[in-house]
């Protein structure tokens, strides 16, 4: 195999092979960057080299890489970002008066005034005050110490070191995490990689993917006898799944983790991404709060947010932080620790994150057009939204709940039971396979649901809603021809379920 | 304790407490930002708030923190950085052409031609060419693939991913990975966290810190009991230690590692960082090349490197790359896996590197200021290594070897047995009561040598030679002062050794 080769007539041996390579790293799967994914980059390098495919150009809807698809930076945060880092351009008269402002704020908070520091490894100070009042603008008054926040490279830096916190113990006393399925396979991955247990909760396909709390007692009670379930992670708006959870839903997932001492870990990077108008983001914090002191002075509570998402969608910068309650002081030192062995965030993803948590004033001179191009952002995406649900509710063998939140649709699809066969007899999921040949006909690359986790004989795809209006239309169009020519090629005697 | 707390009457136990804390994280040592400089920076906010100490400033020498210290950026660097942040400046006749050319081709290698798109996990194309390019024209012409190139989250980042594939097995299966004592403690810290068996190869203090090759091999025979060492760390120029290893060392390194199968890794973050003027930087990848393909096309190599160092001192921008050469190819595809977990490095400080790999050629307009800002720093820094090394071997007590490179003197210094004892009374290194006492006594934050590791019996403290010239002497003299007061104050019948 690949590891051996022959040297002086005698096997030798790589040191790392498959067989040596670690095994948690092996059990880690990532379907957001998976084979499709990389088949789809070859097939974008080999139009360009002129080979010749059904189709003119590839449509990437399996990430939610907002610029990449086309959105445009806002500009404040923009300016912002280029005067720390270039502090010259503060004498230019180019740049408005409070983006210089903001940028003379955050370099002050940096060593030597230049964004080349290593902040503080729980970032810098001025940032998290600013993260602190955003948080206590957005729950109403509700307070935010900023000594519990935290700065992070991206959401995923934070959830991946508060989960390895967590994890402990051997054989039936080791940590269970409770994830949602379909999940955000970062859990997955990164609980393959700490080797926690994974403790899966379904969310309820026929009721928009609403979390049932029946549901979270039945996984807590069965994973009860194989392992010690430590935290719930709750992602809210959904990933991939789209649905903004209600306020009586959030405190009983907070009442059963209360009970039952649990860590919640409460991931919000969508909380700017809510497009159904009759629905509005509700904060873990908050609802926590509300519920009392004997819930707000006991309840450890992590939630994160990121640059990445929301209406600015700067995934390149790595920017996030993450609010962590009730933390034992002790532990709180050892995660200080453990962050400090990296250093620090970037500090250009910093100050990011401080724009869109401290965003112009409505005296200040960015403030209209920061809000007319935020408006304008999300006014599509909620357009897109609907446009998506829509359509794919039009195309007979796929069901659609509504898109409340984030950027993705997670539709059921109808597969044959002859292409359930024939993917299984490739060695495949029946849903790989559907988006193997959606990719290789049309362009169109999507995750297929198995890469998030869905109930047992169901098959979905995850698709983002960020191409422009114009390109969804087509993807929609061509998905819908695909899907049916599909069902076609795979007839039974069988009807699609709609 | 701190986890328990009074709930209606009952004993609660938070879900998270030292006790139920994951030990491996428990476990990690992290000195450079350990107890001291956490003291260091209470006292530097009791100075703002008008308390009373001794002295009117804290020096922090415990860190390579360049700019925190008063290091001015690279301008080419920033101009590059703030076009791709915000291209509009493309339009202004204030930046020079080669800027805007090298921000454009970063911006055509990004999704949307925006710094705000994730990068593919290995990094942006163009970014990994160029750093392909670099590392052939510093190795004189050995070839460089892309294909092997990975940028990285700083150099830290690399290192741990690397470090995560190679462990594996249990018991005296599992894998060592040996390291210089003493070391730069990230590499301790991410042995700790992965569980794996620290193997320690001690430097040679007597002779400027160099690696003996028998050491190497009594290392090796003493681990074998054991666990199964896979891996070599190498820190070239040293840190904490300053030293710069020769060829000859080198390549009986890369003999040692092919004929006991280890895999390398070879931090060469200091690679700029040299000062004496006969020693120069060879990179482990020449040298293996130099050795013949029975090597080349052998040895498992990853080397590091950074934009933190060198001469820019971009920390902030946590940019990096490692070069990842002999890896098995499904070996491989699993590292790519693992790195997309975290999406990509941040792209800023992606395009920090691309600037430092290929900085202007000579018939660009930002060659000479480039020039000039990057022979400044690094004379400031060489003048710098040589007065720090001077002034501490003028002190009774203190003997410092040569700093040949990098950015730290790691000075051995006599501690009498009467402090070495109320040392051990207090539970503390003795090396730690200096380091705090000269912090509490003069404002000198300095990091103790047992967070770095040394010889039983002997101490020692890391300081950058990163403060002002002015700042370096006053902080030199101080230390003399406190030394010597010291050394009077815990005198006994003994001498102090030189």
């Amino acid at each position: 195999g690949e590891g051996r080769y022959i040297e002086n007539g005698k096997m030798r041996e790589k040191t790392l092979t498959m067989d040596t390579l670690n095994p948690q790293v092996k059990a880690v799967e990532y379907a957001v960057r998976g084979p499709i994914v990389t088949k789809a980059g070859d097939i974008e390098r080999g139009l360009q080299q002129g080979q010749k495919h059904p189709f003119t150009e590839v449509i990437k809807a399996n990430i939610g890489d907002s610029h990449a698809m086309g959105q445009k930076p806002i500009t404040f945060l923009r300016q912002v970002v280029a005067l720390c880092s270039f502090p010259e351009l503060l004498n230019s008269p180019s740049f408005p008066e409070d983006a210089k402002q903001r940028a003379r704020r955050i370099l002050q908070g940096c060593g030597g005034q230049s964004l080349g520091s290593y902040s503080a490894s729980q970032g810098v100070d001025c940032i998290r005050q600013d993260v602190a009042v955003y948080i206590e603008q957005r729950d109403k008054g509700v307070p935010a110490d900023w000594d519990n926040i935290y700065l992070t490279t991206g959401a995923s830096d934070g959830i991946v070191s508060i989960l390895k916190m967590l994890v402990s113990g051997q054989g039936r006393s080791r940590s269970g995490v409770m994830i949602p399925i379909p999940q955000y396979p970062l859990y997955s991955a990164a609980i393959s990689e700490l080797e926690a247990v994974q403790i899966n909760y379904y969310l309820d396909e026929d009721n928009c993917w609403a979390l049932d709390i029946n549901e979270l007692h039945r996984a807590y009670q069965a994973a009860k006898e194989h392992c010690h379930p430590r935290v719930i992670c709750i992602i809210n708006p959904g990933n991939p799944t789209g649905q903004v959870q209600s306020r009586k839903c959030i405190e009983e997932v907070l009442h059963f983790a209360y009970e039952e001492n649990l860590f919640v870990m409460s991931d919000e990077v969508y909380q700017d991404n809510v497009y159904s108008p009759d629905l509005q983001f509700h904060s873990f914090k908050k609802v926590l709060y509300e519920m009392g002191p004997e819930y707000f002075n006991t309840v450890e509570l992590a939630s994160f947010h990121s640059t990445s998402k929301g209406y600015s969608g700067e995934c390149g910068f790595r920017g996030g932080y993450m609010e962590v309650l009730n933390l034992d002081l002790e532990v709180k030192a050892q995660l200080v620790k453990l962050l400090s062995v990296r250093l620090c965030p970037p500090v250009s993803g910093q100050a990011a994150m401080d724009v869109i948590v401290n965003p112009p004033l409505p005296h200040e001179p960015s403030y209209l057009q920061f809000h007319k191009e935020k408006s304008a952002v999300l006014g599509a995406l909620a357009e897109k939204a609907q446009m998506t649900e829509q359509t794919l509710n039009t195309v007979p063998g796929i069901k659609c709940n509504p898109v409340q939140g984030a950027m993705y649709a997670f539709p059921r699809i109808f597969i044959p039971p002859r292409a359930v066969e024939e993917a299984k007899s490739l060695g495949m999921s029946p849903d790989m396979m559907y988006c193997l040949r959606l990719l290789e006909e049309t362009g169109i690359c999507l995750v297929p649901g198995s890469g998030f986790g869905q109930r047992e004989g169901t098959y979905h795809f995850r698709m983002t809603i960020l191409p422009t209006t114009e390109k969804l239309k087509v993807l929609l169009e061509k998905l819908r021809d695909f899907h049916i020519k599909f069902l076609k090629e795979y007839a039974s005697l069988e009807e699609p379920k709609r």
